[in-house]
């Protein structure tokens, strides 16, 4: 045998190592995760998270892996401004959740977290008691470069979590605009938090997402608040009511809440299960879902088209070509697309 | 001739006219637009907008030919929370920029805005003088289902805008996350407006944008307010004296404004002209707008990847036939994507 083909048998024997250890490592941490083990949940989501190609073959492996088993979750998103009390009430409301004997994760959507690295991480110490407890999961923010791969990132975690056994996912989202239809688009209902007393516009909420919640609470209805925080929810419940009415028929009802006074926790629940009852009595739950599972696959295809274009040397080589002439001003960004599309 | 040959020829001749009247039409409203008609732009760029793939035809050969007389500006970010007094600002600082004889476009991204649909249009009635000066142009932000195409609308906004004479490009953005990123990527200089004595938390304003911004400007400084926007001045000088300092040196000012008393107009021009200089002086100013070029070139072709998978039928009906799977629960969007794909 000569040298060559004798370091081709080895780098061959190698690749087939190397594959069969990372099936071997999907399938126990698949197996682990499923048996509802954190450490293998937290380190699946790493994997996912990875920029690695080896954890990323890993991480598919484990979600196409536990997407039988998932599914079985109420997924819930909850936005407002910075400042509203999110994390305050999600640990209150978390606690009331897992004393009913359920087990909650908390997941956070924040496209501007890849720049500001880190704001976020502060929010699971700011869940004191969620975090110390052993029926909760709190996971920051995935970074990535688009709000596209936060999302995905995302949702893939959601069914990992369902698979680990957790029935009621938080989905939270910060700040205003876009993250907000994302968490919408991934969850079963939509929770908006908001201030008595600091006005809609300061707050940035935009017509848009009163548009899409589902409930909306009053935060802080407490000592000297609860005057104002009545008056807010008489207030925002006849705005709520001037939106055209949703497909479903259900129109969003305001509550007031304190974190602090636990006030307003069993009524929240009481309220997402009412949503629930209602949205399957009109056979809406799942097809609502479906609507989700439709607009995944989309986006799933939209992912893989770039990522197969952008694996592929050919083209990357086809890129680096034309990047000289559009840096000197040669082309526009238009033509150098063009060119490296074939189009021209 | 046969009746069927017949129509076909005539089909043929239709078809050519109607090629013939579009190469007219983009001819005739490139060389309008060019020749500084604001009427012929803002076709144009409605024609951009349009949905119609005829005006899209139309709209991509303008943005081509005006490619060449594009780029002379000077493209200026503006972001703040709502209530931060954007508008007003605009419209004092535009009537500033035209009183030293230059003409000011005014274009605004807001991500929301196909959901909570014209709110933004409020906007342009805000900036009362601008609105009502034939120096001015203000557009709105275009509506598109997602951020990255309201951006990449924008983006060719720019161009034409630039084409018509207009040396500075104000891009606007509303709220907070995403849409700074995108208004970032298409600008020279990135202005943030912030409120004193509102609180940074309050105000949504995240450091991550506070990182991007080459200046600062607190608003509102006039009255009572004065004290306290003299105190967020020193405050503020000093935080963003703790950030990573810019690859290019620059450190980003704070300076106090009023719109009412046309206070720190100049000052902000100044500034601006001073980071032109500062940029320039170190070969960055261009190497700036090199870099947005290639990530402009990476969208087009992420943009063309998906435009171009979703208008053959060959994959639409795949889709089609995939989608009832979906919606049964037979198969998961991870697998219909796949098989949408071929890649099973």
């Amino acid at each position: 045998m000569s040298e060559s083909a004798k370091g081709k048998t080895e780098k061959q024997a190698i690749e087939q190592i190397r594959l069969h250890s990372e099936q071997l490592n999907a399938a126990v941490l698949g197996a682990a995760l499923m048996n509802g083990d954190v450490t293998a949940l937290a380190q699946s989501i790493t994997m996912l998270e990875s920029t690695n190609t080896v954890h990323q073959e890993i991480a598919s492996a484990i979600v196409q892996n536990c997407l039988p088993q998932s599914g079985n979750s109420l997924r819930l998103g909850i936005t407002g401004v910075p400042g509203v009390g999110k994390s305050t009430f999600i640990d209150a409301f978390g606690m009331h959740l897992i004393a009913e004997g359920r087990k909650v994760a908390v997941l956070a959507i924040d496209p501007t977290s890849p720049i500001s690295k880190g704001s976020i991480l502060g929010d699971k110490t700011r869940m004191d008691q969620l975090a110390a407890d052993a029926q909760a999961f709190i996971r920051p923010s995935p970074a990535a470069e688009t709000l596209g791969g936060v999302a995905r990132k995302t949702r893939e975690t959601i069914i990992l979590c369902e698979a680990a056994g957790f029935d009621i996912i938080i989905v939270e989202t910060v700040g205003v605009g876009q993250s907000e239809i994302a968490v919408h688009r991934m969850t079963d209902f939509f929770l908006l938090l908001m201030l008595a007393g600091a006005g809609d516009q300061l707050q940035g909420i935009k017509r848009g997402i009163m548009e899409m919640c589902d409930a909306m609470l009053i935060t802080k209805a407490d000592g000297e608040n609860i005057k104002s925080a009545n008056f807010a929810r008489a207030e925002y419940t006849s705005s709520l009511h001037l939106f055209p009415a949703k497909e479903s028929g259900w129109i969003a009802p305001v509550i007031t809440t304190s974190a602090i006074e636990k006030k307003g926790l069993k009524e929240t629940w009481e309220l997402i299960s009412k949503h629930e009852q209602w949205m399957k009595e009109r056979n809406l739950f799942h097809a609502h879902r479906q609507f989700q599972d439709v607009q995944w696959m989309h986006d799933t295809i939209k992912d893989a088209l770039i990522t197969d274009f952008y694996s592929s040397d050919e083209n990357m080589s086809r890129i680096e070509s034309v990047e000289s002439d559009l840096k000197e001003g040669k082309i526009t960004a238009f033509e150098a697309a063009k060119i490296v599309l074939g189009k021209r």
